[in-house]
């Protein structure tokens, strides 16, 4: 019964209905549609705001629950800032209210009457949290001082997208203060590789690390880093951003330390972030026609156990199902769904396709006669029978083959879509066709704003990775001694 | 090394140098100062706000682990609904509405633009899930609807206390909708139930659970359940509230099903939730002159190994010191610091106190000769020797002890406290005194109005499990059936 409840509150009559655009016909419709018939997510009474329904919320948890543990492990803490930022703190730092001034939420009125200072709600905490950093940091012993918080932060979005842009959204801020810059940079490439390995551990998303072009760095930082993923249009995905703030932050907020001379010092910042965006990612990375694709060791579900057989055969086939459920759930550790339904085996199918469970097991009388499953994989549509005393086995070796699987064929379509231009009308054409382009750049944000003009992309990332080589601009023909990454982004 | 760092950051010398208020001399100067003195919390720019420092914030996500997990065990699912919430769907519950209107924050301007209509900040989340559940139901067999939050929440504070009463404040709301009023008032009651067994099995709070006075039921409400708890000094702190809201909010909402009979009806709802402000009846609860004390079920440290002795010795000492505190967190599981700072004993010993970690261990080389350790209780101060082979046992013993022990002497408390009024002079010397006052009362909210205006105490608790008893009311001498519960309260 508890089953049955659970099934019919996410995945509605309405969706199952409704059948998912191909991509290939519209891929922004199949997007939302891939979204809609998993129940993960939906807009909310306010414009650019999203629910966070129970089936998307979990795969947020389980985010937080793998990187929480991985930012603790190395050091960080967790604490909590307000939401409400005077007006006053957010502008001090020039570059960083120039970047964030249009699109923040200001509270004008509040308890009844108009406030004397307008309050703006976080967009980020950089501002409110050094305001703080200062008070609390006195000499180099104070120092690393490792922050982070989960918290949900409002920018005000124009062009909004259930998880990849929405006005309010919900992320990790991490702000680090260091004695010097050499520590800072080294925790700002730490956390960029924690991302990294992040994404393609859990999501199953190959990526590349790189620095950001000035034109695309963080408002306020000194360097910003970013992991970047390609979804399956070709187009590129900020997946996450760490910044080395340098000490534009700690002068204006007066961080400072007594080093280990006795002198005073402005602290060495850096701050790093990812939100539910992500999501917005994995969707993109794996999903097919038939709905989301969900990577095994990011799944709340693992497995679904779906009973099959006529109406005289269904108390003895519910009864084995949940049986094996049970047996099947203490054996793996993992958490496998039992759905026993009076509907029709194809549709209650099609309900966890289009959940993205990885894996579904098929039981009827027949299965049942010959103490055997049917094993279906999310990812490929494989079927095979297989002995229950061999199940529990089969099933971890198929997720782990399965999370295998769908990271090789992004890390394919990844390296099948990034290619060489070496002149301004290849250039052209393969963005078009919807690459990541590896091209000579003059390495100027008037070149950078020309070629966005022109092709609507911009420089994605300088990679870490890449050799120098002696080269001509695509645009400008002045001199370059590397390639960088082009691509349109979301 | 890292243990250093950590201790100054949290524990800053600013504070060691300040003694806390005594509870006697001053208890509101007391409450603030353990706050202060232990590093959980400080006031943030924004008047109202605070921020929760990492050794505060550990022990919400320590309350978070351990309600979520029981939460999920019965059933609930956790989403996330908008921070913002258009003006009109407030407006719409009239009781709500005049509850709420007065505490809200207004965003009136966003992306550089005044907004057409202004959003308010939710001071909670009834009326913005509501107008979304009533899509997402359909029939009986979308019931019950088990929804949870973690999320913050804005009411503006004028008279704002740390963890107490904050402008923002971090809590849980759940919220469910039922097919009958029946299964919506066993749910209220059920999850008031949760919040008692973690009030007295980990906070080591001895609580009153019972129903809420008219006057102080929640705006929109049928009927309001709470969860008492009595602090030192003899006031009542509402530590978590569970509604049956009946139909009221349904109505206005449009949150209807068919029922088994094919007919249309509206949903029995309720809402339930409990905050950041349980930390400061934590703290209130077991503090003493000396700083905190935190019950070992929910301390992040459960204890912190403190080396000593002269100079000659430390290398040795630091070394056996670190080797018996990973020693004893694999055995227990638990979390065990080691503090091997170059400080004056005394000075190690009085920050550990002051941040209630519940037991100490001392190491020196006379206790490395003797292969034992010295322990010493944070609530006792009993100090005993323990032979190293059987620290962890005797220290899984003496957790056990502490936390019994805690809960006896708030339990002893509350019941010494608790005191029986017959007249109105007796009523109001014992209201002035600090007890509960177990008083008849004729049921009315204008006495209750009166008594509240005389002596500042109202109805904390309709206990579940009082008696009926005839008698008069203390204040108006009109007929009652049964004793309730006065206090002043925070």
């Amino acid at each position: 019964m508890d089953e049955e409840i659970k099934v019919n509150k996410e995945g509605s009559k309405d969706y199952s209905e409704k059948a998912i655009t191909p991509r290939a016909t519209d891929y922004s419709a199949w997007y939302l549609d891939v979204i809609d018939a998993a129940g993960l997510a939906e807009h909310a009474p306010v414009k650019g705001c999203m629910i966070i329904k129970p089936y998307g919320y979990a795969i947020w948890e389980a985010i937080q629950k793998i990187l929480d543990k991985k930012f603790k492990e190395s050091g960080v803490e967790n604490a909590y800032f307000p939401l409400l930022i005077p007006e006053r703190l957010l502008k001090r730092e020039e570059d960083h209210v120039e970047g964030f001034a249009p699109e923040v939420a200001v509270v004008t009125h509040a308890g009844g009457k108009e406030l004397e200072e307008p309050l703006v709600i976080r967009p980020t905490s950089e501002t409110i949290m050094y305001e703080v950093f200062s008070k609390w940091i006195h000499s180099y012993r104070d120092l690393p001082l490792l922050i982070n918080q989960w918290a949900n932060v409002v920018r005000w979005e124009m062009r909004p997208r259930l998880f990849l842009r929405t006005t309010e959204f919900l992320w990790q801020e991490g702000h680090t203060v260091h004695a010097t810059d050499a520590d800072a940079d080294a925790r700002a490439r730490q956390m960029l590789e924690v991302y990294k390995w992040f994404a393609e551990e859990y999501l199953a998303m190959p990526v590349l690390v790189g620095q950001k072009s000035e034109s695309e760095k963080f408002a306020g930082a000194a360097k910003t880093y970013s992991v970047e993923a390609m979804m399956q249009d070709g187009k590129a995905l900020q997946f996450a951003t760490s910044h080395n703030l340098g000490q534009n932050f700690s002068k204006v907020f007066d961080v400072k330390f007594l080093n280990e001379k006795g002198e005073n010092e402005f602290g060495w910042q850096t701050s790093w972030g990812c939100s539910t965006r992500m999501i917005g990612g994995l969707i993109m990375t794996h999903s097919d026609d038939k709905g989301l694709i969900l990577p095994p060791r990011i799944a709340s579900i693992s497995a679904v156990i779906v009973s099959i057989g006529s109406e005289a055969d269904r108390a003895r086939v519910t009864e084995e199902a949940q049986t094996l459920g049970m047996k099947l759930t203490a054996e793996t550790g993992l958490n496998i769904k039992v759905d026993v339904r009076d509907k029709r085996p194809g549709d209650k199918f099609y309900e966890w396709e289009k959940k993205g469970v990885p894996v579904r097991l098929e039981l009827g009388p027949k299965d049942i006669a010959s103490d055997s499953v049917v094993m279906v994989r999310r990812d490929t549509g494989e079927k095979t029978t297989v002995a229950q005393d061999e199940l529990a086995e089969t099933l971890k070796s198929t997720l782990e083959a399965i999370q295998k699987n769908l990271f090789d064929i992004a890390l394919a379509r990844k390296n099948e879509r990034t290619k060489k231009a070496d002149n301004w009308e290849d250039f052209k054409k393969l963005i078009d066709e919807g690459n990541f382009v590896l091209a000579h750049w003059d390495g100027t944000p008037e070149t950078e704003a020309e070629i966005k003009a022109d092709t609507n992309a911009t420089v994605r990332s300088i990679p870490f990775d890449m050799e120098k080589e002696e080269g001509v601009c695509v645009k400008s023909g002045k001199p370059s001694k590397m390639r960088v990454i082009f691509a349109r982004s979301y």
